[in-house]
């Protein structure tokens, strides 16, 4: 710290009044402004970076709620996994794989161990040839936005996890994530955020997409039904009661996945200031909306409103409004988390009755909710809002709508096809990708890992007696 | 996120250098300054309101931890259901109720919808006639004003379920709360806060509430008072024993509290800087110096300090010091944290004594402690500190007390009237307002809600042996 | 509020175009460009004061989870009762004798009870005398600089409750950490980071510490070694099985800790910017690796990843860089995680072979992590990525590392001495420092508290069939 005061206190005489003796001109003024607003902008980012590290342990929750005691750290696990492989990976090889310039599909290698990355705020240079030092950050440092983007690779295969909890094996699902992030990640940020994306602005399709519905939530929803369907449905299920071991930890997890998304829509506006209020506004009005729909819903169609249906309506209004953030009015983000709440109310409905074994609904929330968000966006995404979006079907450009169905299906091909290579191979190599068949009824946390959530139920032997 | 990239593209490239041909002007130097000064505050608020948000999740389990875990999760649902109801009631019409140009009671309906509050950072317009197009937001957006708001919206209401949990029905709270939140609150907010207010600045009483001792504590204390009363008391109490079913969930919801009250009373100044610095230290040095107070009473007149008593005397402290918050030094605002937790530590003493079941404590906290701290606000503030603020008595205005509690008697008034109205209303409207008596035995979670905070010892059976 | 607003009015009428006849000088326009940088700097070391505020709850909620439920009240008061004691004491003495000019040792008495620590942001006057007024704040109020350092105070003492869990009464601890906080802890801050102090930057050692390795982890990793000698084991120790009750709590509060902790290493740039960014990518990336090492070596080692082993190779991690954060590269800060966590792994093993009762390790992760750390610093620093520390062994500068150890040995000495000193002395004031033995074996929550973590369960006599 103390090396910090030194600079403040060289830079700082001057202000004393000590010496500053010549002449303050309007080019020296303007640039302390830039300076000035170049701070407020990065510690806006590094704040926002910090909130969206914190929905990992807030999705570690919200998942582990809904699973049966003998299997909560496992499923906390493989939330709090990625915070470990990514957030090494992405330094290592993620970041250049995502963001460099190179090809429309993946970028370039230029930028491994974040070679060129550095703390230089030069901005994007829109019109630059492929090799050119080139850097995202327009008044941040260009690693402020490397460590920002960061959170979302870590958070984006967590969601995964939901639909192939209490049943693959912690080893498989290992080397099945260090794949999808390293590999499959890089190519769904590329394509849609970095310069030269098929999917993005510089010659693309112009898919509007502020904060990740295709890359986060279509990408990851998707992933989870192909591996759920590739897995097979538990052992357990549907004939054994897998009530929720701790509903408080599903709120816990919802209220720290609310709070970081701020930072995960905001913070996508690259900049404090009015667009990152728009974003901030239509965040939280559409998590509003939509956990109230769903519990209204619950309550006329199935007589109960419940505390998973506040908390899961409002992860999908999340959901919803990713992709829109940026681009809607508050009415507008009020009619999307509502609309979002009622599709995914009845994705999730549709899911329990065909019996296919999502376990904690991450496609019908994540992947329906990513779609709908999607869609909508191309409804109510309006120029008046974000002059330098685009105008969608309301505000007379109906082909938006196609454009964002087309970015929509690209991304459900790729994503099945990734999963299934990836998940193909590694059953091959692994002999198989799921716990051993007694773990599914004695519980993974101690064959996977040796330890239990709650040791002492255990020590005293009502483990047994207490689990079916 | 790539359209935001678009503007700083656009933005960035003179940056580059390959532009940029005419000279800076001092005027355009001076408009990128306040630019940058805005994006800073914006920055500030934002966060703040995530923070603010992120306290009625904490409030769930500060009060969720105090219950039997038969009632967690409908306790829990008391704040969470805000989140969604104000959340979305805010945008429709309750900001426009709440600081639209109006009447000196509530404001008009010119907002409704958020018609008119847009992105502009125009100040607000002190002489204007109430048509005008009028703006709170000095530096930052007028949505992110907005949007700051809501939060306090949603956490007030939320704040009275603490004194009616484990035996109010779902239905009657769910309307009791609509009805508080939709009609009461703004009531609360525009008569101290807006513009023409009659307590408030402009042509106004004059009472000093930086952060809301009126228009949230003492609004929800005094409507917990009355609500516990109109309610009457569990048909457990107090014969059965009600040992908190979570410690560890109340000091989580305290330490949350806490965290996000920076935000409450540090984002009350509207702006980073000196004045937001006081009130994020007087906030933090008067919650610690009342949680160490309380739990020194403890130990000094009952033998034994508590989790329970510092998690409770913290609340108080905080409590204590929002009025004052912004008005104060930091030694003030030790003694208010030190007198406020005295105060409520007797209060909730006495409560238990007359046997009233307030459940949680909600008034002892939050009414007593809004009323000490309203006062001492009277007592303490002194514009050495604010100098947009008053004298209280320590700096020679002894009228500044009499203000303050003039303000606390109308704001009594307000509260348990319009409480007692909604209550009675809804008791006509619905025969009653309380869950099937066998409810509170067998637990208000399972008979409203249909699900149980923590499944497997239910299924197990336990659930009837272990209470009680 | 409304008075801020009273500001904003006054402030914000000329922008409204009315007013604003004089031009904009140059000297102006900078002079409000130097505002909005101060603003921008104010509003991230807020949010970074809040963040490390909520790193002691997180800590609760870690070191919570570890222990027996008979005495998880016990250890989350361990941590929470410093916000109350340090919180303060900071104001009253704690600032000042840590931070105030005086001898190299420890500060004086200038600022007792704030006296003269005002909102002016004057910057550090390096070449004043002793005597003169003087601020670390560069940019900032000097009160953010001071609340901002209150936090660091409050959570390096609650450190030490890990190794002495489980046994120690709480007067004898209330009473420890009063004197190690007040007294032993601005002697740490002094000597390292104050104006004057004999191993910090003005005429001192030359040591580098950017956030905290001597000053918050081996101080407090020492004197937790210390205080567990003196102590003693517990009786239960290493006979009876101490399964962590609840390891979703471990995981919660390694999720705060990190998130907390992008305030404490961030923050430590006392400004946003560049060196901000430098400081928070390194964080992360370091706790990162960590985490990742640990569950590997497990993996490995013992045959199954657990999830107390990423929640404490994490933490672990987050020890080791904190001294490095600000002066070194990203690939710098993975590898620093991987040592730190391989260190300190070995180190708990070993701790268990020696059956040392160090409770919950906090000797081989915060005393060998902060050791490892500050002597990677001395090895890994580079100019390149701040100009104003100093370079390292791989940079050149052999003789870093030795600087380094001679301040880790210095702290050593001091935790030690400080530390038996303090405890023979409460030992023989209260004839002893532990709780009654029937205590340790029925619950300290109980006897020490007269409450329990759990109520129900021991209402209904479950609690001594339970535990063995």
């Amino acid at each position: 710290m103390w090396t910090a005061l030194t600079t403040i206190a060289l830079f700082s005489i001057p202000l004393m009044g000590t010496a500053l003796a010549e002449p303050v001109t309007a080019e020296a003024a303007k640039a302390a402004a830039d300076q000035a607003a170049s701070q407020a902008d990065t510690a806006f980012m590094l704040i926002s970076a910090a909130l969206v590290l914190l929905m990992t342990p807030g999705l570690a929750f919200f998942y582990g709620g809904f699973v049966r005691s003998r299997n909560v750290l496992n499923t906390m696990m493989m939330s709090f996994i990625l915070m470990g492989i990514v957030g090494t990976s992405w330094i290592l090889w993620g970041y250049s794989l995502s963001f460099a310039p190179g090809t429309p599909f993946i970028g370039g290698l230029q930028w491994l161990f974040l070679n060129g990355v550095g703390l230089e705020t030069t901005g994007y240079l829109a019109g630059s040839q492929p090799d050119a030092v080139v850097s995202y950050a327009g008044t941040i440092p260009h690693q402020t936005f490397m460590i920002y983007q960061a959170m979302f690779a870590i958070i984006t295969p967590a969601l995964i996890s939901g639909a192939i909890v209490e049943r693959i094996s912690f080893k498989a699902y290992f080397w099945f994530i260090v794949l999808w992030s390293g590999i499959l990640y890089p190519i769904f940020a590329h394509m849609v955020w970095a310069k030269g994306g098929f999917l993005g602005l510089y010659g693309g399709l112009g898919a509007l997409d502020f904060a990740g519905g295709t890359v986060v939530h279509i990408s990851s929803g998707v992933s989870a039904l192909v591996a759920a369907w590739v897995l097979g449905p538990r052992k357990t299920y549907p004939n054994q009661p897998a009530a929720p071991h701790n509903v408080p930890y599903i709120l816990l997890g919802a209220g720290l996945l609310w709070f970081g998304w701020f930072g995960f829509n905001g913070g996508s506006a690259l900049a404090s200031g009015s667009l990152a209020t728009v974003a901030f506004v239509a965040t939280t009005t559409s998590a509003s909306a939509a956990g109230l729909v769903w519990v209204i819903l619950e309550w006329i169609l199935r007589g109960k409103p419940t505390a998973v249906g506040i908390a899961t309506g409002a992860v999908a209004g999340l959901v919803g409004i990713t992709p829109a953030a940026g681009f809607v009015t508050p009415i507008a983000a009020l009619l999307i988390g509502a609309i979002t709440a009622t599709a995914c109310f009845f994705a999730v409905s549709l899911k329990a009755k065909l019996q296919f074994d999502d376990s904690l609904d991450t496609f019908p929330v994540h992947g329906v909710g990513g779609t709908i968000g999607a869609i909508l966006t191309g409804i109510f995404a309006t120029k008046a809002v974000n002059s330098a979006g685009a105008d969608g079907l309301l505000a007379g450009n109906a082909t938006q709508v196609l454009t964002q169905i087309e970015a929509v299906a690209i991304t459900y091909v790729l994503a099945a096809l990734g999963t299934i290579v990836i998940l193909k191979v590694l059953s091959a190599v692994f002999g198989g990708l799921r716990v051993h068949p007694d773990a599914e009824f004695q519980g993974v946390d101690i064959h996977e890992h040796g330890e239990e959530g709650y040791g002492e139920e255990v020590t005293a032997g009502f483990m047994m007696t207490r689990v079916e």
